[in-house]
């Protein structure tokens, strides 16, 4: 029996146990090949089924049509803070971005170094809510805008119903942290992209899905490795990808669709939501969530106890029991507990009773 | 007992056993902490400590002082081939490159985009040679030279003690195909950078080794995630790192410091490319090898049979037999045999078997 802990951590986090079996197995000679998936060449027709498959796999779960393509690249999330306004926004014209935690704001931190970026509407600085219907007043002249649907730090996220519309100009999605956990609505939309720490299997590669009439729009006079034009046109394989991480993708886009995909991995997240925000709910004010309730996130949960005494004393006993990652962000403090796909109904359910004995004791 | 194939693979390319064998056993819980090495959080000293003895071993590997510091990016070499002049070519300046063989040209290609690079020597159409003494005539006035010390196409290699100077302008070296298979002479150099899956580990990121005096060269207005200065700022942590295969990376490292280092790994490899070399000379012609035998690489040797058809029929029949990777390059075509640190001398005789019987029969 594989000694597992309760992993919540925020990103890398916990894969699926059945593939990193299956991983394992087949680590030392990738399915009669005599070689590694490590060691294969990335033009070779044995790696090209994995990828295409890959590619396959996530255009389904995320029910995506003909008219949407699936890129890998790597360098993380961050990269795509400065990719995106380098391929959308040309000279002259300005993107809109919408401040909703952390890494939203870094993004357009990072896009100002690159062109006209605007702040639209902003829910900082503590980052407990996200816009309401009417909040936004997105211009249909921006090049794009710019929105990130889940705040790992702050806990909050985008009802999957009421994504902004944009106003007729394209509109991107930062979604790293809860991609293929519940269904969207993909009209409103025209790139997402999302790191794959945390839903998607390990990191190291950066899954964009792109509407194809969105090249259009893309520049073309930037370097060819970071154009959305030229890695679209060569299926990710320009150069070599991160073809390791990108294997691992697949697998766990094949267990997510073995487990029901993404509609039952959203009932899952909901019900394991739901353990830990009723413990916080039902303490009588020992445990306090920090998103407003309508904002609340499945994906990342933040709470905070009395005073940081209790919250230190919370996490180091947590971790002291097999816990990981309950301690928040370094830049927000507090507790957080990430519940993403892979993090499994025992753990929550170890968890929930973890913090009923802990108010117990300390309440 | 584990069916390996001889691996000949240019990039992706064959890992030593014992690594792959470790990466296997502790992949389910990694030393005893109930995680996968690909669920662990970047920010834990669990990961750090992989981290930073990776760092650590590779700069005792390459013999670099503590006036070098070492960088993991994203995204391959192919990414730093902008990068270099993202970083090190100011406005009103120009860089000078030199071009001896595919690589080297895609570079020149990439780095045009971004500023006014300038091609002081080529080898070209053939690239069959590198400069001798006194063929390059590099400016001091350039912001950099740039020069690629192995062709994995066309299978030459610059001798380790004739590296280009500079004429003061520092000096950059793409190795991705030679890194750490042979003792070189830092002294010229100022920046290199490699790919890892040739002789580091697998696809998924790139090792810089960086003279620390550089940084102050670097420009400080363009993205943060592309910052020599902001990465080495952070030691690579700016985001989540591809993780996984700096892991794998450290323990390649580990593995080549246990055979004895770099200089013992040079003696290997000049005995391994030896054998094909000599089974090339000795064949009366039946085998021509592409480079000039002053500018033959140790690392990805090129050959050619009499006719086309006879070149296809090796590779058909090497690949029955076993053999991976020996098709040569689609833009050059004819034959090549990628023997990077972890071919094994047996797979080498068994090429040189296979090469000598082929020839009997078609001879």
């Amino acid at each position: 029996m594989t000694h597992r802990s309760h992993n919540f951590n925020a990103g890398p986090a916990a894969l699926p146990l059945p593939v990193l079996e299956q991983a394992q197995a087949e680590l030392l000679d990738f399915r009669g090949t005599g070689m590694s998936i490590l060691e294969v060449s990335h033009r070779s027709s044995t790696y090209e089924t994995v990828h295409d498959q890959a590619v396959a796999d996530l255009k389904s779960l995320l029910g995506a049509g003909d008219d949407w393509q699936v890129l890998f690249m790597g360098g993380g999330a961050a990269t795509q803070f400065a990719l995106v306004p380098l391929n959308l926004l040309p000279s002259g014209r300005y993107a809109e971005y919408v401040s909703t935690g952390h890494w939203s704001d870094a993004a357009l931190v990072e896009a100002k170094r690159l062109g006209d970026c605007r702040e639209i509407w902003t829910s900082g600085p503590e980052h407990r809510a996200v816009p309401k219907a009417g909040d936004l007043r997105p211009s249909a002249d921006a090049a794009y805008l710019h929105f990130t649907t889940n705040n790992t730090i702050f806990g909050t996220q985008w009802p999957a119903n009421a994504f902004p519309k944009g106003s007729g100009a394209p509109v991107v999605a930062d979604m790293s942290s809860d991609i293929l956990s519940r269904p969207v609505d993909l009209a409103p939309l025209s790139l997402i992209y999302a790191g794959a720490q945390k839903n998607l299997g390990p990191a190291g590669v950066t899954v964009l899905f792109l509407r194809t009439e969105l090249l259009e729009r893309c520049r073309n006079d930037i370097p060819k490795i970071w154009s959305f034009r030229d890695v679209a046109a060569k299926n990710s394989l320009q150069n070599t990808p991160p073809c390791f991480a990108i294997y691992l993708v697949g697998l766990v886009a094949k267990h997510l669709i073995a487990q029901g995909g993404v509609a039952k991995a959203a009932e899952r997240n909901e019900a394991k939501a739901k353990l830990v925000y009723d413990a916080i709910d039902q303490s009588n004010g020992f445990y306090r969530g920090h998103a407003e309730p309508a904002a609340r996130s499945r994906m990342n949960l933040t709470f905070r106890l009395g005073t940081e005494a209790l919250d230190a004393a919370f996490a180091k006993e947590s971790s002291g029991q097999g816990f990981v990652g309950l301690k928040g962000h370094r830049a927000v403090g507090g507790l957080r507990a990430s519940l993403y796909n892979a993090v499994s109904d025992a753990s929550v359910r170890a968890l929930v009773d973890f913090m009923k004995e802990f108010q117990r004791k300390n309440g």
